[in-house]
């Protein structure tokens, strides 16, 4: 299939060496010339064209800011099959004057950007949302087969509305969150001294780029408030509980949110190691991998706050626990409850 | 010296483990026959005691949970130089009618629980708060040592009023803030489908368990308190900043966020690995961490839609970078980037 990308950037040169990889010939246009050379230098277009070429593909993937993207979907003019990637959706739609488009949000990234950092795999395992626009069956059909068969990535269809609502609440949200938890401490010296492992998880989004997310949270601005307006609400309820040291109602809330969080991978089950701060802790956990020969659906290791030790929580389908269990004392490592 | 610890629960018995291995004569009793047999079965303390001869030692560290610590500090008579390891400070200070107490609270994980998990290590290098009571400077000096000579932790010496508001900061608004974000996000079914890498590493906290915390919370009410307020004036008028579009305040609170969250610790770096979906790719990559043998800080793995394959990030210190990665290659894995 010929595919044309408008923009190549982190996202569309990523999409440009993915598609290529199964055989799709990918032409690539960008604003920046210095951007479309690297893409090309990079190979993650065939061939750097013409922005008119570009638009004559079979497919063109618009992968542009919000608000460029908008702009591109009211102004432009072709038969082509256009799907665009931006991180909102709904001013998108309603711009859109477009007769064959998909509105899709890749949910990847990193934290550098450019063409220079574009990798096949960016979106492997990643969730890709699918919001039917224009276009009919048979073209949201092609776009969830590039998204799955080619790119690797899980498409998940849904409206424009519960996508804007849903990145507020799980994306731009915590980003605010975590930005004013760092200023909040930042004022206090004597806890800056302080800080341990779970403190640096909760704010590493804050190291993100401003510039990025001011255009984001401005385009996504009215289902941001609409979250932003119920997290307040809800941490003003639990102040309160805590002010009147109504203990049962602190516990009902901390109790919910631990079973939530518990079933973030629903069929998945935690088998929690305790590392020590020695040399080959970990190869031994991949030698329990191996013994164990199940399917590890996630990893997360939480550090102690200096040295090598901490907890590794390996998520496995439910019914391999025991298998897992047993690898790992086998290894010889430790299991922490 | 001899050392008489109370409770030997995680925290207790790795401070017994760590004490004996500089030659320290450790003894120990706990109010839970099972959790001090654990603890003398591990060698954490060389005796298991009775509760009278742990208080004629010439120090007693109270290794117990806050309301315990309370009540022992009120009523407990002995000439020992008695340190507690309580994470809240003011109330044990209140309390105290010890004539040699010193106040201290270890800023180290508590992912695990019980003597079974207790090791020499988990203290090296954190931070451990040290607030000077009713004891003599000599006798802060004997517990200063004890925690740096002998347990390789880092004296931080602060007020009680200090402490409480900075693990109200960094520790105990955050567990708040994990717990109401899970809620907030669970209520939406969509935005669950769609959780990636820096939700989980933002909530992850609120799976702790919820009845350790109402404690620690009600114990710490109105520094707590203190800090809850002030951080929702700083989210209302972020929120009202996004209301009314006023990019120039959005971007400022998100700039100085970056820059306070920069300068934490060591920079990490992602190096990521495209896992293919074959058995022993995750013992390689084990293989791979033993032959670099840098400091792992953090690990991501990002599952394909289908089978084991998918993108595995590991943060290791920007030095460490190159390292891991010859590393990586050397195993014949592949370096997704």
């Amino acid at each position: 299939m010929r595919i044309g990308i408008l923009g190549t950037g982190l996202i569309g040169a990523s999409i440009g060496l993915g598609l290529q990889e199964v055989g799709h010939d990918v032409i690539g246009w960008d604003a920046d010339p210095a951007a479309l050379a690297a893409a090309a230098e990079r190979q993650a277009v065939r061939e750097a064209a013409a922005r008119e070429e570009v638009l004559d593909a079979e497919v063109v993937v618009l992968a542009l800011p919000p608000e460029i993207v908008i702009r591109h979907v009211a102004e432009l003019r072709t038969d082509a099959l256009v799907m665009d990637v931006a991180g909102v959706k709904q001013p998108v739609a309603a711009a859109c004057r477009l007769k064959r488009y998909v509105g899709t949000h890749p949910m990847a990234g990193r934290e550098v950007s450019g063409p220079g950092a574009a990798t096949a795999s960016l979106f492997r395992g990643a969730a890709w949302v699918v919001v039917p626009g224009s276009a009919g069956p048979a073209d949201v059909a092609v776009v969830e087969r590039l998204i799955d068969g080619s790119l690797g990535a899980r498409p998940v269809r849904m409206s424009a509305e519960s996508h804007d609502v849903a990145v507020a609440a799980i994306s731009h949200l915590p980003q605010l969150l975590a930005s004013t938890l760092m200023n909040e401490a930042a004022d206090r010296t004597d806890a800056m001294e302080l800080v341990a492992g779970s403190f640096r998880d909760l704010t590493r989004v804050a190291a993100s780029d401003p510039a990025t997310w001011v255009e984001v949270l401005a385009a996504n601005r009215a289902p941001l408030l609409e979250v932003l307006e119920e997290f307040l609400a809800r941490l003003r309820a639990l102040t309160d509980a805590v002010a009147r040291d109504d203990r049962t109602e602190v516990s009902a809330v901390l109790a919910r949110a631990q079973q939530e969080r518990r079933t973030l991978g629903p069929q998945t089950v935690g088998v929690r190691i305790a590392l020590a701060d020695q040399p080959g802790e970990l190869a031994r956990v991949g030698r329990a991998f191996e013994r164990a020969g199940v399917d590890v659906r996630d990893l997360q290791l939480r550090h102690a706050p200096y040295g090598g030790g901490g907890v590794l929580t390996v998520s496995v389908r439910s019914g391999d626990e025991a298998t897992m269990r047993s690898a790992v004392e086998a290894e010889g490592l430790l299991l922490a409850e």
